[in-house]
């Protein structure tokens, strides 16, 4: 079947016409469907059964070009076939976690899923200040469970490669590789910033030795194939309610730095925390929402790192790559597992804040910032929080190889924001 | 065409079937031809012709079966893949340094390349003290160029990500992940040491700090794919005279850390410097032919390091990935760019020291020594060799951070073999 524009008129057909759709509608079954994408990218369809709602779902198709960049078909082709791909990984180690995989048609570049109807994309109530009491027992599962199951220390080594095999994604991946780890903090037309910040950027972009760590950081980033990472996790890729919590669009997936993941989650929380100083000028109703933050950026991290290691304990097999349990095996060794086992959530730590710190960065003099902070109409008062997330940003990568716990990366936000007067 | 194996009657007609191959041997050429190989896992036929030496030629057949492991066809048939695309890039990246290829025919898991009539494998000369005047020069060149061409500080992110995606190799990778990095280090059935050195040995098993430091290089081992290594680089895989070097059989070869193959060419030489202890009872011959061997060692390094670093500011593209030259364009940006290829360096100095370390223990408690060691008749005479190997071993483990230049590798084999009478 060649590839054509799905359109409200001809999608029922398409999905009747799928083996693994065709019982989700019914002949009689009364079916309404949205088109809710920006139409740029992707189409993303709902398509609702009303007499039976738990057989809804959304097609995701994305469409042959990329019109911002002006790429060829094969991109997006393989843009929907590594979502697809990733999609199943979490799944199947993360189940409850992502939305159910339904059907994947390659040639179509069409993906139907789990229609997440009573979720919202967390960006948008984190500005409106609503709380989550569960997202960091849920986000803290999901990072331990997807890094730790595709990483070497659960399989073993001909199993991780050849996962690996199929991640190459080498064209979504140059696009984080140049818009996070390059781009701004060189000459380049689609860098923007706020004139009221341009001292912090151009110091940043004239450090030689953050600009040091910013390279060793990307080359970490492009070669450390430590696990399936999703690589684009920040609160837009999250929907979620008050009872449960979805991660969402890995299509840029690949075998990377698992410090990438954590930190995209922990610094795109601390975006929105810096975002009130404008969103929320009443100081005590601010306070309790920035205080909620941190104490989950806390709960996230050292969730994580419980859970991480109780997994590893649990799960390890005689064929897990690093290492098998018996190589462990003499007097001591438990202790020396153990110490290993810390040894490797330090170095996730240190990249958690890397990796989070260059994102602070990019957000700030990149292609694009994020939503909590463009939407501070007041360049001053937008400035308050760019300014902050700079420095915390330089902070996180340049002091990362002193941090030994998730306080440290906190008290970094505190610092950097307790002059902070508004 | 299926797989058939090739033999001395049938190579012939083979050779003329293929297109690349068909004027070599003219139908009047005198022709003979030899099996030269082992005949485990591989024919390797020289096929001569007589009138015309210079159209002679060798064609390497992987069996359908490897032997010792009872491994299927599927191995056997990416084996010699592996082999001839990893040739083909060192021919494109150090042309004279590799054999050169004629032919590979997949079915047939059979390559054709240049014959080396007049040089002989390195290792065996190396134990009658013959010197080789041009080697360091050569070695280092064939590293310099493979490990730059083929890494980020050239190649852009998807030319990178897509000549590594033909390097899975998750079969033969496993071989060396348990045989070098693994099972020497816990009980495990192939292994063999001697028993005069058990003491060392059991030493080894159970230190909880360096079994630690052995994990965190396997993974770096498996995981940081900074370029295209040969990844079984001993003396056993070069063949030279006194004018020409060529590194043979990478079928090995994957995207791992260059330090790997930089501390496989050293770890062999200072093995076999330890093996005149016992071949070489004449002090003064002796003394004259280590010396000559440390100077090598010495050599390598420094001319590897010189010749990287050189490549990289000549070679450096607008897209080459880590990072394009305008990354540094700032005042002072030139010295953050020595800088950084400084830390490069230093980062495979380390590394060098790390995997070679670990490569002088396999080999003397794991599968298989080396044939230097190994020929020592008398056990009291190896184990003085052996003994020295795994001290050695253990402080460039275990060092490895606190070393900034080669004669601090050099030190320790000093070091460590001060107290040997014999």
């Amino acid at each position: 079947m060649p590839f054509y524009p799905l359109n409200e008129t001809n999608i029922l057909d398409y999905i009747r016409q799928r083996p693994a759709l065709a019982d989700f509608f019914p002949a009689d079954a009364p079916v309404t469907v949205r088109e809710v994408g920006d139409g740029n990218l992707n189409f993303v369809f709902v398509v609702e059964n009303q007499a039976d709602p738990a057989n809804s779902m959304v097609i995701k198709q994305a469409l042959p070009y990329l019109r911002v960049l002006g790429e060829s078909w094969p991109l997006t082709q393989a843009r929907a076939r590594y979502e697809a791909q990733a999609l199943e990984e979490h799944n199947r180690y993360a189940p409850g976690l992502a939305p159910e995989l339904y059907d994947f048609n390659e040639e179509m570049a069409a993906i139907a899923m789990e229609y997440l109807g009573t979720h919202q994309i967390m960006r948008k109530p984190m500005v409106a200040r609503e709380k989550f009491p569960h997202f960091a027992d849920h986000i803290s599962s999901f990072l331990a469970r997807t890094l730790y199951f595709t990483s070497d220390h659960y399989l073993s080594g001909p199993e991780k490669k050849l996962l690996q095999a199929k991640f190459v994604n080498e064209e979504l991946r140059k696009l984080q590789e140049d818009f996070v780890y390059t781009n701004p903090y060189k000459e380049s037309e689609e860098n923007n910033w706020n004139p009221l910040v341009d001292d912090e950027v151009q110091a940043v972009r004239s450090d030689p030795v953050l600009k040091m760590a910013i390279a060793e950081l990307k080359d970490a980033y492009m070669n450390h194939a430590e696990a399936l990472i999703h690589a684009d996790l920040h609160t837009g890729s999250i929907m979620l309610n008050q009872e449960d919590t979805r991660v969402i669009d890995p299509e840029f997936a690949f075998f990377g730095p698992m410090g990438y993941d954590v930190g995209a989650v922990l610094q795109n929380l601390i975006l929105n925390y810096l975002s009130h100083f404008a969103h929320t000028p009443d100081p005590e109703v601010r306070a309790d929402y920035q205080a909620w933050i941190l104490e989950t950026v806390r709960a996230i991290w050292n969730q994580f790192a419980a859970k991480f290691d109780q997994l590893w304990v649990e799960n390890a097999r005689p064929d897990s790559e690093l290492m098998p349990l018996d190589y462990w095996d003499f007097p001591g060794g438990e202790e020396a597992f153990a110490a290993y086992r810390q040894r490797i959530l330090q170095h996730i730590l240190e990249e958690t804040a890397g990796h989070g710190g260059v994102k602070f960065l990019r957000r700030m003099m990149g292609v694009v910032s994020v939503w909590d902070i463009s939407s501070i109409e007041d360049p001053a008062k937008r400035a308050v929080a760019e300014r902050a997330a700079i420095r915390i940003g330089k902070r996180w990568i340049l002091e990362r190889r002193r941090f030994t716990g998730i306080d440290d990366l906190i008290q970094v936000v505190l610092d950097e924001t307790a002059a902070v007067t508004v």
